[in-house]
């Protein structure tokens, strides 16, 4: 039975669906850091596979496509030697008029293990979670702009590996915030481990002053932002996302908010990048920043699946 | 070599194939519904994998598209430990102008043991059977309104599972009898085990007075179809297959022959309720009676998934 | 580090990326045939998997599509034990404006081991290879008008398999072999090994006389082309490949260029014939030639298969 006041653990405080960062106690963000980082040796292909999921059914429910994102959770479930089963869910019984929980009631009577799911609706793996049979785990592989907790514990575990304690830190998330799930997981993430200060860059469109009250600093020049950084979380244009009138040119938003070396000079000498990804070069972030030695880019990726990896093995190992 | 009076059996009168369930001797179906039973707890994840396919290739052609069909198929070969290949067949070779025996022949050199094929018309899997190497063994998942033996041996397993013998037994069939290849499986399946009465219910459009010599009895109210019923199964209006004179609107069609708890008092009070999905509710079937305490529909999910490893099982273990 | 000269093989001259059969040595397309011979045995399903690439992770980049050789790379990967990761490409990162070597540099923070790349531009995969991290291989599976080793290397091991040796053959390659990377490849294998004569045989708007200088030699009449043959490989009319004007009507080709039973007289009375799929009956080549005695055209999938799983598992062994 989940706990009535956080619909991600159970009775026992034990996680068993993953939904949003924001609620999880520091213990639980803990636990899910230490375990990914002894799979970070697996992800180095020291260890290939270990058989912590053997026989599991993962189920990779995308309403909304990203292959990038399903593919990192296909790896992390098959080197815990899971079967993953990739469900083309647009083209499904939903599209015969099926509702969300029939199909969801349908897969899990399948014996599914665990869910993971993308939606473009918030929410929506909330109402899955109460839904599911106390065997089914649920993962959030981001919901509309609400939360992309996998993406935030990534950041994390990226940040206390480069940066080993959280307390001395300044931290500033630049760009499109608003839109950004990942910005929200990622201060919900800094806020919970301690981080000294969280600070939030960019126009008035984008990072609205009333984000305050969620314990950042807003700041809307990047001068200020990246004053004595020590971690600069690069955000992605959403282009996608948004909507034409309050759209910068990409442009005008390089000029006034790109990272580029220069203004790296503002953050602390031993400052390091960070980018969800995929990149716009020369659009929120420039190249020579991209590739330069303060980026922490790629590790990122690496960092990401040794996360789903924990993530997985933890929730599959508790009950609701 | 096949036999000659019977595509789906060897010489020795073992299965080889399951193209439909119309001409499975009756000792067959039951070992078939043996077989499955014993999967059952692999089902409900007591045991999480068998190695009975272990090393061979199941390759799943669906030549129509069908997630849910072939996520079953998918789910059950896994567990019996094959590897599992799904073919884009919409985007392959059959594009480039390729015939489907070629296409078919080029399968079996590639080494396959296991064909599953969805085919939007009747008889493709007889084609694909009678053109395959011994060592290939061909599964039916459907072919236009022919026939869907997994899906009418789930229903067998349902019905025997919850009511054990068949031979006190009436079974309704309700609602788009023409259109449904379950419906004719279902019925084949229900005459070779001995069910004492099968009905099939529905309007004239939909369930032609002529289908008294497939042995069943033709209601055309649903008072008279329900009437001291142990079994109904309900079918989906398949709105995508109906062309549009015949066509009932599906108010008018729930008003005459949607299954309600209060028509459901005309069935026996131990009666189940069966569907075979994806469920349009508020037009063949009642939302109470969906999740109503006789509706079996999610169960029936599991069975299936142990029908399908059974009958790859055991068609795997024989030679044409 | 990569071979200054050739950009398949390290410093040891070992080979740690298969990206054309141009510029192998002999020894190694001997030791791809000689290690493919090993597993046609598997192929053959006698030993049904090995676990040279168990715990390894090979992606499927299919740039362009190619269901038919995308499954035999998969079928390969899952007989060598690997994990096998199909990436729908043309939904993916890319087409979020991400470039292909950011799209690259992603997947090999992945801990990816082999990439296999299908692409409609000559020499992406080796850009491709050029930028990946030393762990990781590339294997290209067909470049534009380019390359496709794998398919040379297969044609290679069934005439090796059939006629033994190659230093007194004549190899006839008919058809389109203007725009064929089969073609390219064939020639580059043949010459390599040794083969006594190979001939290009079509109109001159398939077979520019320019193609002398490859050691080859061009005939404009089937009748020149087939005398004495010892291998007949028929090429597919790239329909789709061709511009409009310099087009053959199927019926005029297949007058003049058409291999047919009658013709097959002109070759050795032990010829054989091959074909890569997928096959234009009545276009390039004759049903009863197809279909006869003297054709391995379905032979020749099995060997793509023992190919594919050889030059998988060689360059796993090596690093650049």
């Amino acid at each position: 039975m989940l706990n009535q006041r956080n619909p991600q653990l159970n009775r026992n405080g034990e996680l068993v669906h993953l939904l949003s960062v924001e609620g999880l106690p520091r213990d639980i963000v803990t636990h899910i850091l230490d375990t990914a980082a002894t799979f970070v040796s697996v992800n180095d292909r020291e260890v290939k596979k270990v058989p912590l999921l053997r026989g599991k059914s993962v189920f990779n429910l995308f309403f909304e496509n990203s292959t990038r994102t399903r593919t990192t959770f296909e790896i992390a479930a098959k080197r815990l030697s899971a079967d993953v089963f990739n469900l083309d869910i647009a083209r499904s019984s939903a599209s015969k008029g099926e509702s969300l929980l029939d199909t969801i009631a349908n897969l899990s009577a399948m014996a599914a293990d665990l869910f993971v799911v993308r939606h473009s609706e918030s929410g929506a793996p909330y109402l899955i979670a109460q839904h599911v049979a106390p065997h089914v785990h649920v993962i959030n592989a981001g919901d509309g702009r609400h939360s992309h907790p996998t993406q935030g514990l990534l950041d994390m575990l990226t940040i206390r590996h480069f940066k080993k304690d959280f307390s001395n830190l300044t931290v500033a998330i630049v760009g499109d915030v608003l839109h950004s799930r990942v910005a929200r997981s990622d201060i919900h993430g800094l806020t919970t481990l301690g981080c000294a200060e969280v600070r939030v860059v960019g126009p008035r469109t984008l990072v609205p002053a009333d984000m305050a009250p969620m314990g950042v600093r807003v700041c809307h020049t990047l001068e200020e932002g990246l004053k004595d950084a020590d971690v600069v979380i690069t955000l992605r244009l959403q282009n996608e996302r948004m909507s034409g009138a309050l759209l910068p040119s990409s442009q005008e938003y390089f000029k006034s908010f790109g990272v580029t070396p220069e203004r790296m000079r503002l953050a602390k000498p031993d400052a390091i990048v960070m980018h969800p990804g995929p990149i716009n070069r020369g659009v929120e972030i420039h190249s020579a920043v991209v590739d330069g030695p303060q980026s922490v880019i790629l590790p990122q990726v690496g960092f990401g699946i040794a996360v789903r990896m924990a993530v997985m093995s933890i929730v599959a190992g508790n009950t609701a």
